[in-house]
């Protein structure tokens, strides 16, 4: 499996990914029976980033990002990197020099479940990462790995051309063919949130508003 | 132990509250003789935050969020919920519909040892958070709890209407019926530490100022 | 080994110190072979600090702070303190008022394998800090260790004298004998990097600057 | 609260203590609504051993077991050990004297939110010992703790004269006035867990003999 | 995805699953480049276990073991049941009245991302577990998941009816249409490995045996 | 620093190293002031080895063991093979055919800061090891490393030639000059423990053996 390069993959439609992008994680997440989150470890290098992008895969050996450059050649407006490897490594993959090329080519972020370095400039440059771990530690250049093949990342399954979302809360993962079905039910979900927000807001309560009160009761819970 | 709502707590004196939360964590925790803190996984989500606040406690099953309704009723102007699972757990059980209910009765806070989501809200919001995990899984509502009974959270000990004060450095618990000699003691700890700040400012150092070089000596302690 | 406080020891030249402190974590750590780093989990307790300075090493028992005052007295401008406890230790060893001493010393960073407090007066006083985490947890004064001794600090090696240099990427060491070459090769590196980071900017193709291509065929790498 | 050895507690009756130990981890859990389990990270040192017995509490300093020589003279015949340190430790406060020193007052085991040493001593001794870490790291004698006080030990509140029940599957704790009628539960889901365990090891179905075949088909359940 | 349970999945033939059960672990995750094993954290619970079987997975809610009972009904002889929650979990799932359930159908290990209680039973049923813990934490039956579909269990991706190998060495999965090419490699690796043991065992070098002294020169290495 | 394999240097005595092997862990931590311990999670493969022996040490870069054939030769009767990865690492770096090949050369034992494989074959052939993790994962053969040089093990620095002793409480490191010393200093511990192990055995308590009540008492300790 690994020594391969996949040039033509499909992409989710990037209207989509854009509005995914815009709903936000924890929405997403919801609008798809709470599946797709990555690992919690996965954090931002700097707060306030909010992304949808398509996911070009990248499985790496340990230690070894000889892969990403052949990556960063399939990759597009609209791309999100996504690096994965194939035993657990913290090694720092990734700076400011492959940000340069990736942003060149029009990638808008890099999910890696491994470390990232050089978030100083990175996060001057804008370029929006989440990581395992912040750690300088270089890597090698020595053993094949594939590009825009199926990986497991921070233990989600996805596919190249999958839907990555990333914010504040994480990172997100919407399989391709479920994209605009995902963006519907989110979409429909933040209208609904709107009228509860302002009616939690005026200091009606969630056990009268969603009707709870009398569940609980049924359930046995008792006011003392 | 579970499926109880208990309404009538007493709470700790608001100025002695607000006493505290003035303090901050460090001089708090030296103030009752080191005890009190949370586990150090126990993080802001964004810093700055400085809170004192009443505890409102909520005993949750894992991933399910039920109770949190039940406990924001009980809730009034100075409380700091604190929300407990009975099992390991990091899952995101609060955001941002519930911080605006809570809010809205005057919450000043959430303390929760498991996950939180909607950080970018909650941030925007000025709604302060300290938990163990940010991650944006969904919970159920299945399940009965309590509120207002004793926990143990995030490794320590804490009944309803005890003290949190909660910054930077992480949260810590004051048993309600110390708050006020804690607050003393923390007060003249303060004063005294000015004095001492001002001398270390001007180059004085510990091991004069706090007579330490002659009893280190004593102790076998060797220049060279 | 334990209860020495070594008095004279020979420090890095300041102008190198300086020099690869300019040059950052990454650039230095590969300036010396991939060798330096201090594990992933010290980390900066407010973002944007970059510094360099000479090692004074603190090797302290677990949870016993007394130590750090007779090092306090070792240190002039441009040092560095480094604490390392002889168990591991997450105890908050250090706070505002030693970091007012320390900085009225004319220390420039406490880099330690432990915990730290006080967090929001260290960042409004501009002390920068890498610590493993950030706990209040007090301590006591009751037993001896060294100043000045070689220590193992977050897993790494290094005697007093020697450089640290730290930023948002983490903590790196120079021996103190390799501090002027290896600030050479940093130079020569961050030279080099100026240079391929615009080729990069402009769409040239990692690939193809490095010749990567050429060489991932002949390893067998297929493109389909 | 430092600084005190509580000499006249109230302990469980041991023939419930011994009847709570008999029926184990898992069972004694479930009879008391799936509460009192210490966390998981708490390891026998050796595979076999299953005790009840009544908890003898010492709250100690991180690394430092002044405190441990105190509590063994509160000990008689059917109790318990437990050490909880103030601060995460892993130090090693115990080892083969002190479990020669406890075993001799008739100490049935020890449970330490902390390291132990000498593990294969106390394994050919016999001295069964649920530990967070095994770590040789000695420990100091300077700073009071106390005997016999609440403590929280891996992440669960129990008082002195409580039933601490421990085998392969980790500790359980009961209250100590809940203790017969946990045991009561105990023992009838144990007279009523011979049966089901019969039924299925004939091949009867959970689905069947439970009857949940019909309520996952309510609940949606499909069979594809 | 969830609520389903597929009925009629295809299975590796037994022949060359119990082939590889009989390679182990690290000679199969050898034959097939270095992939498929399963996190370092899926340890045994008790040694001496080596085992191959056709994986029925379940994914399940966090902490509801409601969907292992419509499991069982899907396994027969030469089955390993595969639990992965949705999200990190480790109550305890499973214990002996299902292991006998299982047991009665065939199955012959379970590989569980979560915990496993009732160790002591299950170890003197011959019944082996890889968990990520052992824990006693109940659970609950409220909600569903599913039987039969593809899942992500500790970091790696696996399908139904793919082939489950487990020893001492941890675990490692096999696809299923993979099998016998990967039986026959590691058959070949094996007898390879005889001729090598022997020769190593008499004293013959590695470094001679497998031509690297030469190599490792070429690279620049130094004997001093 | 990497690339060179020294081929002379010297190792402790072996008389010496056979008798700390014999006091095993505690004691000899115990008896060079509580130092030379490696980090808790070096754990032993299988229980109830206890071994002293000279360090050969290995630096390797992350998931490669190329240099472990080289060092393999620098081994003899009585040495212990240390194995330092120069980046956290948790890849089986060694199995069975590497440990035939190191016991024909009279190597005692592993103590690896990485993964560990073939465990079961290991346990047959009686080569104790002390690893980080157990872990299948292979390695690759690309970059060299360093044989005989100074390294950090699990927290811990050592040279080659220091004596290592291992047993189920751990692993700790002596210095080879300090060898003699500790040695001597240890036997005084041991037979200083034989007379206070019968005291304690037979009742006396160590709070009067050792006079500690008395000094409980003055630092204010009370019994109520």
């Amino acid at each position: 499996m690994s020594g391969v390069v996949v040039q033509n993959i499909q992409r989710a439609d990037l209207a989509v990914v854009d509005g995914l992008g815009a709903c936000g994680v924890a929405t997403v997440h919801e609008s798809q029976e709470r599946t797709g989150l990555l690992a919690s470890y996965m954090r931002p290098i700097y707060p306030g980033a909010r992304i949808g992008g398509c996911a070009i895969t990248v499985s790496v050996p340990p230690g070894d990002n000889y892969m990403v450059h052949a990556a960063i050649e399939q990759c597009r407006e609209g791309d999100i990197l996504v690096i994965a490897p194939t035993s657990p490594c913290e090694d720092g993959y990734f700076g400011d020099l492959l940000a340069t090329s990736a942003q060149a080519r029009g990638v808008r972020a890099l999910i890696i479940d491994a470390g990232i370095r050089d978030v100083r400039d990175l996060t001057e440059m804008g370029f929006p990462v989440w990581a395992k771990r912040i750690f300088a530690q270089g890597t090698i250049k020595a053993s094949l790995g594939s590009v825009n093949v199926p990986v497991v990342c921070a233990g989600t399954y996805m596919e190249p051309g999958d839907v990555i979302v990333a914010d504040d809360d994480g990172v997100c993962v919407v399989r391709r063919a479920d994209a605009a079905t995902v963006l519907e039910k989110a979409r429909a979900r933040e209208a609904n949130e709107g009228d509860k927000r302002q009616r939690l807001a005026s200091g009606e309560l969630g056990l009268d508003m969603y009707g709870f009160r009398q569940k609980l009761t049924d359930m046995g819970l008792k006011w003392v």
